[in-house]
């Protein structure tokens, strides 16, 4: 396992963690500000989300890789499947291959996939899932075109309704398995799979290849929002070490990248003193 | 699969989907009206709350079974690990004796185990489900003894840090297996499962012995609140038929009991139409 406690080069910041500068929340810092401030701080990556990029990939990019930074991700492509997905159909495929444009733009090999819910009228997750296969399998040939791997990355199984119906390690390495792309993979998110005790052996079988990112925060005991209440990495119950070990046995040498959404705590705080404690935190805990 | 269509003889109400009387919510009906209410509408069980027993379980037992009920569980176990569990233990060693107490005094044969979260100081999942193996295997022959069964019962990944460290199927089949007496089985909830897809595989693996319940609601896609927004079957996104199959094809042939957490709709309806509703919905969606 890797030793970070001298070395945080690998980590990376999500600049969520910062609050969403478009909501209301966090300090509104400008890109280039963050970029700077991840820089100065030894971060070695940082993860954008669309929404702050604008039509300004390429400058964006450029300006964070001359700043000593890799673009490691952008967040997201739109929803594929379920109530929030884009419709009719023509438009998602249109918005999937925006996104897929602005990750090439930025120069990042990694484009995070948010799946959906369970699709309109119909039950369960399975069929929803289908039609997510039949969907990435249609962009990632596009996408390998252009350099991007195109990360699934399931959620807690308490956003299966409407965001993501692809919930477990497990179900994205079928997905990958049946999508069979040699740049489509999984992101695994300490906040989505701490619970799952087949994280491990799940890791093993995927491989080294499909693993596409790991992200970290923490899971607090007493969780108030499922959406916006993480926790800063050691604040929680997450065992951080064994989740990170289990994702480096399994061959994954990648960023880890800092995504806390925290609207009542980290969000109102100074962003400065946030990437000061995610310096902290990766060096200490994780 | 047994057609429900024409006889739903195997519906039980867990007593919560009325509105738990002492929280203000619900109608505050006494016991002995919920039951005649059940006994009117042709179910066949019912399960009580510990709160609305107190010391007449013999009392309150004799008198659904008078209505022609089965008490077809008690809720439940105090949490046997995590921050609300018990302490000193031997505080807790009393309470579980005393919730097993209860279910016998009932004449029920099961009493429904809610594990409790993540063990204070402890990070991540394994090291609590290990202490709840060995709290169980403890309390087991006991409640053998009182002719009680334990059903362990995994909740949804969202209450893992606080309210239940077991949260899959699988990892409870594996505590079975590990407190190896025939008086420990699990209980399958809707609410907590839905989302799994290795289900039907993991209950094969249980086989029809270890299988002392199965619960039904519904998962709202757009869920509000975790712990008090269940859906009534139908309204929701699970795969009730599909559901259903999986624990049938596995071999229970149990009551199917409909627990329905609601504090902002049903809970706020009178408790004669949520019972009719809860027989119609049975019959033709479940």
């Amino acid at each position: 396992m890797r030793d970070f406690s001298t070395d945080h080069s690998a980590l990376a910041l999500n600049t969520a963690t910062l609050g969403h500068n478009l909501d209301g929340h966090g300090a509104g810092w400008p890109v280039e500000r963050v970029i700077d401030a991840c820089a100065e701080r030894g971060f070695g990556g940082i993860v954008f989300w669309r929404r702050e990029i604008g039509d300004r990939a390429i400058e964006i990019g450029n300006r964070a890789r001359k700043a000593g930074l890799t673009v490691a991700g952008l967040c997201r492509s739109p929803f594929l499947v379920g109530p929030m997905a884009p419709r009719p159909s023509s438009a998602l495929r249109d918005d999937f291959q925006a996104s897929i444009d602005m990750a090439a733009g930025l120069g990042t090999s990694i484009l995070t996939i948010v799946v959906g819910g369970v699709e309109p009228e119909s039950r369960g997750v399975e069929d929803s899932l289908k039609r997510v296969a039949e969907r990435v399998a249609e962009a990632a040939p596009y996408a390998a075109q252009r350099g991007v791997g195109l990360a699934l990355e399931p959620l807690n199984p308490v956003y299966a309704g409407n965001r993501s119906c692809l919930v477990t390690v497990r179900d994205a390495i079928d997905l990958c398995e049946a999508i069979d792309a040699a740049n489509v993979g999984i992101a695994v998110d300490v906040y989505h799979v701490w619970w799952d005790t087949s994280l491990a052996r799940e890791l093993r079988r995927a491989g080294k290849y499909r693993i596409l990112g790991y992200h970290l925060c923490d899971w607090l005991a007493d969780t108030r929002d499922v959406l916006l209440d993480r926790g800063m990495m050691g604040d929680g119950v997450a065992d951080l070490k064994a989740l990170r070990a289990a994702v480096e046995a399994a061959g994954y040498r990648g960023f880890c990248e800092v995504e806390v959404f925290s609207a009542e705590n980290w969000w109102k705080r100074d962003p400065a003193q946030v990437l000061d404690a995610c310096v902290e935190r990766f060096r200490s805990v994780c």
